[in-house]
């Protein structure tokens, strides 16, 4: 926990914590964290991209030796909380300490990740480091310009990193055990089952679509209820079955996050209303479904209030299955600690998704106060990150239990 | 019609029409009717807030001559349809002409008024023009400043006006006999019916609220469905509430013409939103009724939401009626021409308001394409607007049959 603290006094901003991919702030962070590393017995390099990588060695190693990784992110949000990301790095370093400290190496490998861009809030790229790392990043994505027209090439390059060298980045994960990744739940149902931690069962697939209704303007004193084609009501009709359809189907998701009317004058009846639809499940038939439905039921309000409809996808990403079989040893170790067993779904993204197409997946989630995250108020407990901790450890020997040759 | 186009040739705008109050284009527009009110025989002058008023003078003149006032404004809103307003001040004048052409004079003056500040587009005050003529102008408006920071009083002086004579300027309407407004009617009534003009029978009071409902922002993905408190899902309820109670009462209308959300991003469900609301009815009480109905829907869905919402009104005007006298005469002139009489509602406020603190008011609506107003396309046919000169004619005999003494 006073890891965190230092890690948030590493910031671009006085009086926030806001820490974007190459900045002097995040290499501040990696710095500190680069330190606490090599204190655990870990060998530190940065990959071409600037991910910071701790390595802490096999009991035999050797050109097979196999590797498990544990990390989250170092980079945040603008006026972030202290605990997105950097707690997963943490927890990863902690429980490599106790192996040091014990003075125990396990028959594989134990890396340690601290990636450099997940949230995207320079250059608006999904998990710009996790994809570098594993080698699934477009190369289009080196031509984001930042706010000040800065490309991502030129951020890699100011950060002594290589864009050149990342097709050629992905590391050979001939024998990658798995990727694990603590991370605060940035949700209330930890909380509400008032349990410290909880085991992710999948990352849910998002869709996101512009739905715009237009209708009529018109004098707001003059026409007509019965002649008016007003595109805020059938927008609010469309909001209220967004919402009812989400309800309807366990573990949808579904948000109309911003909206918008045109003309926008208090005694002008609304000629068009522009809104963002978010819609989220774990199983991406499920998904799909809800959308189609959705776009349905928008052209059947817009039909019968006579106004025009057009829905427009602006993307979508799959939902992502953590592995059965590593979920299953960090449940067990979960047991372990006491702790009964909650799974649940992540509905924000992590670098865990872009991990998944290199090797089995896993995630802990950790309680936060209020649900709350993205936000100075982001908080957790010093016991629930003790038991997250803890977890840790018997997860590791678990492992090099599983890992052990059969006699 | 010829003259309408003269008088939209004078705008601030190149390529559009905008014609604010003590502009060089409304003291053009000014002196174009000026010459054409002169040409019809009327004495002319400016009162001290720049109205321009002709007068067709009595058969009789004398101390205690009565009046009878016709009229309309000369201002713009921007970007304006060239009737609105004008189409009022050149029927007038073509009545008068109509007289002058007879050489017939009237048991009473005919004073034409062009009104120079209906629409308040420069200092957003409510009928300044009308109002200082009938000295019911809250001298507070004097300070209201423009967005170059000019006051009222500045601009009034910088037209020869004089604003320390507004108080006194109150003519002495002793024996006013009413005042006459005719007008593009804004809305789609008249063009539904298929008649070309119609008879006012009030024009509405309205309600101004904003509207604020306050939830709890959270992450779109983590923040399940029963745990939401979306302030954007209670403002859609309220948003459908609004428009079922005004189809539910007869000539209720009721508006949401703007919206926003808060924190407005797509992967956040809204934590605040804010709306305004226009109510108008003709009948004072019954739109009083509608706003309490609202106000106490907007809790109700509030409460069951577990939201905040505060309701705030910010203006209200009482409605007028049409003087049923005056409008009696003014129906037999439309018979007369052989159309027949349709009584409507006018849902956006005139110059007449402020007249009927003064003197029994009458309006005639002229039927406009599409019922559009406040914009280029605004358009009227000289078919219909030659029905609303002979109209006047009519009004005018039968005015001077009623006021002739009885025998």
């Amino acid at each position: 926990m006073e890891r965190c603290d230092v890690l948030a006094g590493h910031s671009e901003e006085p009086g926030r914590l806001t820490r974007r991919y190459g900045t002097p702030a995040l290499r501040a962070a990696q710095e500190v964290t680069a330190g606490w590393m090599r204190g655990a017995g870990m060998a530190v390099h940065r990959d071409p991209i600037g991910n910071l990588i701790g390595r802490y060695p096999a009991s035999t190693e050797g050109r097979e030796t196999p590797a498990l990784l544990l990390g989250s992110h170092l980079d945040t949000v603008r006026d972030a909380g202290q605990y997105d990301g950097a707690l997963g790095v943490l927890v990863a370093l902690a429980a490599v300490q106790g192996l040091r400290d014990g003075d125990e190496h396990l028959p594989f490998a134990v890396d340690v990740v601290a990636f450099a861009d997940e949230e995207g809030l320079r250059f608006h790229g999904a998990y710009l480091g996790s994809r570098a790392f594993t080698g699934t990043l477009d190369p289009a994505a080196l031509s984001l310009r930042d706010v000040d027209g800065i490309t991502f090439a030129e951020a890699i390059r100011s950060v002594d990193g290589d864009p050149d060298a990342l097709p050629a980045a992905r590391v050979d994960f001939s024998d990658l055990l798995g990727y694990v990744e603590t991370h605060i739940e940035q949700g209330p149902v930890l909380e509400a089952l008032a349990v410290p931690i909880g085991v992710v069962s999948a990352i849910a697939g998002q869709s996101r679509l512009d739905v715009r209704f237009g209708g009529e303007a018109g004098h707001a004193g003059t026409v007509p209820m019965t002649r008016r084609r007003d595109a805020l009501c059938a927008a609010a009709e469309f909001v209220l079955t967004v919402e009812a359809a989400a309800r309807e189907r366990a573990g949808v998701v579904a948000t109309v996050g911003q909206i918008t009317v045109e003309p926008g004058a208090r005694n002008v009846v609304p000629g068009t209303a522009a809104l963002t639809l978010d819609v989220r499940h774990e199983d991406d038939a499920v998904r799909d479904a809800v959308v189609r439905h959705l776009e349905l039921r928008a052209r059947e309000i817009a039909d019968r209030r006579d106004v025009e409809v057009a829905c427009r996808p602006v993307g979508a990403s799959n939902g992502v299955r953590c592995d059965p079989d590593l979920s299953a040893v960090l449940a067990r170790a979960v047991e372990a600690v006491g702790c009964p067993v909650r799974r649940l779904l992540s509905g924000a993204g992590h670098d865990a998704v872009a991990l998944a197409a290199l090797a089995p997946v896993a995630m802990l989630f950790v309680r936060c106060a209020g649900g709350i995250s993205h936000h100075p108020a982001e908080s957790v407990s010093v016991e629930d990150v003790s038991v997250a901790i803890e977890v840790m450890d018997h997860f590791l020997v678990a492992m090099a239990h599983r890992s052990l040759p059969v006699a």
